[in-house]
């Protein structure tokens, strides 16, 4: 019987209580052994909880019962989670964790405290919900390079941006619809800015790169302005909007890491992700294209990957999975203006077509929407250098994204 | 330094080669250490091949020299490669294979094998070709009951539908065309009619459900019988046809597993799936759906998980992984006379819509490529023992298949 603790009793809190309630048989058999939760620490009260007896506000019991092997963080933060993982781990505890903020931010100096003391730190649920995509780069990609990693990173975002696509909804009414579902928080900075998919491209990178890559040096745009005419362009050039987190390896080793807004090619099948669905797809030097798919959120989906975890710490409870990268000091991040690709670009203005024509020669142009108020074109491939430098010198540029 | 052995220099066994030689530097870096190739076994001689005092033709070299402890078993069947990778577990070499034959028929017996001697027996490769499948289900989905699992896992039938569907191609001319271009042997047979995916959905079944699955008790179709005229159809009915490989649960524990082709509605994940592509959908009960997407075969992509695992050996070689699965005792698997789903029906004869409408009431019907000649539907749900029985009473139907 191995006994464990919950921190955070939110949604995938409850939901990692849930899994390893009703499908207890399956968790044991997996895990040769039958797992308990011993502890639900969690400020707040749930009066129509069952077991109230587990519930406690006092972390220092987890942290001092030796009979605690494994602790499952779902508090998010990196607040207390990060100080309650590191009293954890170093108190020789196994931590799993859905915490993307925590893992990208610490995630470097909390595996290196997981090594010395002996224990794992886990968190498969921290990228993509349920899907698995951790252990398989871990372990199954190992014989590639990957020189793409290129991902629909946010549920959220993705639904909003499905909903304008479908149904012809404007960011604004997606973004109220997304909310009354429950997809979107009240304030939904973090997914709409791209801030949530940039904390999961960090953790993708610092794994396919094998070095800390700190959000902060990854270029992050969200999606607030894209609208409807951006989505109609889109469709013209055969392709959908979609936000993208991507990772792209130099020959040197450096990367180009970044979010933005794409327009993305309905050949790719990132085209194809909808709703509140996320792919993951990874080109391997040897392998090709991979791709992982499936729902990037949800309670008991995400609950089952942090359950997944507490499952392989207990199966191998005296070994330790290897799992480590470096601290930062490599600075593999290479600024964004030496990337090429081809971009949409959309201008205002009486003459924007022959103005695009001009700074982008040879450009493809699109149906504008409103013939003499505006034009649309695909350029050739461009870096993000000279981009910026013709956006700033045509001045009313409305639209701006790469092309995958 | 780690020594292993190539048994097999075909296209996947000089494939493991390629990619041990040209991506040394992650495969060392991964693997904690460098691997050298010191034999390859082949009775064929390779006078153009680099390297010839590596090739051996007798086997007891391997099986006799310690320094070995890594064997990559690329022979394919199930004879020497049989006894050979018994030889090696037991003189206590880790064994890789990229060989679905062998892992579908000797699987439960070759893991029982590794653990009495300590080693491991891994077989990234004989599902999915490059795809990482096997350890995601080992170690990722071990929360979930896995209810249904459901593959395109033969890259040479998708490759003939595809373009069948995509082509207008009649099913001859789209093999010739796989075979031209490699994709399909010169005697296609264990493509066509679904015997390979049949041995890799018992690869899937056996661990999704713990017991082995013969293939044997695995009803197997394959699309040799499809025609233009079922894609037509199917494209009317917002279908794609497509070879599947499939496992459901039921509440007993025991499953249905079979290999057909069906009418795969176009919102499903898997009528994207195109050309060479496989693709792995697996529904977990507190999962939902997760899809992994790539090349299911391929010199390099292969290869590149043979190494993987290869490399999984060598960086936990003290460590066994705890993998195995029943020696089928447990007969899981039940006939599909109780299965039930929805058909897609095609009948001759100048009274055929009205005798499909008598047969199956409430069906969908399908607008006739040959009015006055033939009829076409989708019934409601019915057991595969009814559909036998009702056809077998039509007498001239010319197409069936399962919906999904």
């Amino acid at each position: 019987m191995f006994k464990a603790a919950i921190m955070g009793f939110g949604t995938v809190g409850s939901g990692v209580y849930e899994v390893l309630d009703r499908n207890a048989d399956v968790v044991a058999k997996n895990a040769r052994d039958a797992i308990e939760v011993k502890y639900i620490l969690d400020l707040r009260d749930f009066p129509d909880a069952p077991h109230q007896e587990k519930f406690i506000k006092d972390f220092s019991i987890i942290e001092n019962d030796p009979e605690v092997s494994i602790v499952a963080e779902t508090m998010g933060g990196k607040g207390a989670a990060y100080e309650f993982t590191k009293r954890c781990l170093l108190a020789g505890k196994h931590v799993v964790t859905s915490n993307k903020e925590l893992v990208a931010t610490h995630g470097a100096e909390l595996l290196n405290i997981a090594k010395e003391s002996g224990v794992n730190y886990m968190f498969e649920a921290s990228v993509g919900g349920g899907i698995p995509i951790i252990r398989p780069m871990l372990q199954c990609l190992t014989a590639n390079h990957m020189t793409h990693v290129t991902g629909i990173l946010n549920g959220t975002t993705n639904y909003i941006l499905t909903r304008m696509i479908d149904a012809g909804l404007t960011f604004e009414t997606a973004l109220k619809e997304a909310q009354e579902k429950g997809y979107a928080e009240a304030n939904p900075a973090a997914d709409v800015d791209g801030i949530d998919a940039c904390r999961k491209i960090c953790i993708l990178s610092d794994i396919a790169y094998g070095d800390h890559i700190h959000p902060e040096y990854v270029e992050t745009e969200g999606i607030s302005k894209i609208t409807l005419e951006d989505v109609s362009y889109a469709a013209q050039a055969d392709c959908v909007v979609k936000l993208l987190g991507r990772a792209v390896l130099n020959e040197d080793g450096s990367i180009y890491a970044f979010v933005a807004p794409h327009l993305v090619s309905k050949k790719s099948p990132l085209a194809d992700v909808d709703d509140v669905f996320n792919a993951i797809l990874i080109t391997g030097d040897m392998l090709g294209d991979a791709m992982f798919y499936g729902q990037g959120a949800g309670k008991l989906a995400t609950a089952s990957a942090v359950v997944a975890d507490i499952i392989d710490c207990a199966r191998h409870n005296e070994h330790r999975r290897m799992v480590s990268w470096g601290d930062g000091s490599k600075n593999l991040v290479r600024p964004l203006d030496s990337f090429a690709s081809r971009w949409y670009v959309r201008l205002e203005g009486a003459d924007a077509a022959k103005r695009l024509i001009d700074t982008f020669p040879g450009c493809d142009m699109l149906k504008a929407a409103k013939t003499g108020e505006e034009a649309a074109c695909i350029t050739a491939e461009c870096t993000t250098a000279e981009m910026k430098e013709k956006a700033a010198a045509l001045g009313s540029v409305t639209g701006c994204m790469r092309l995958l």
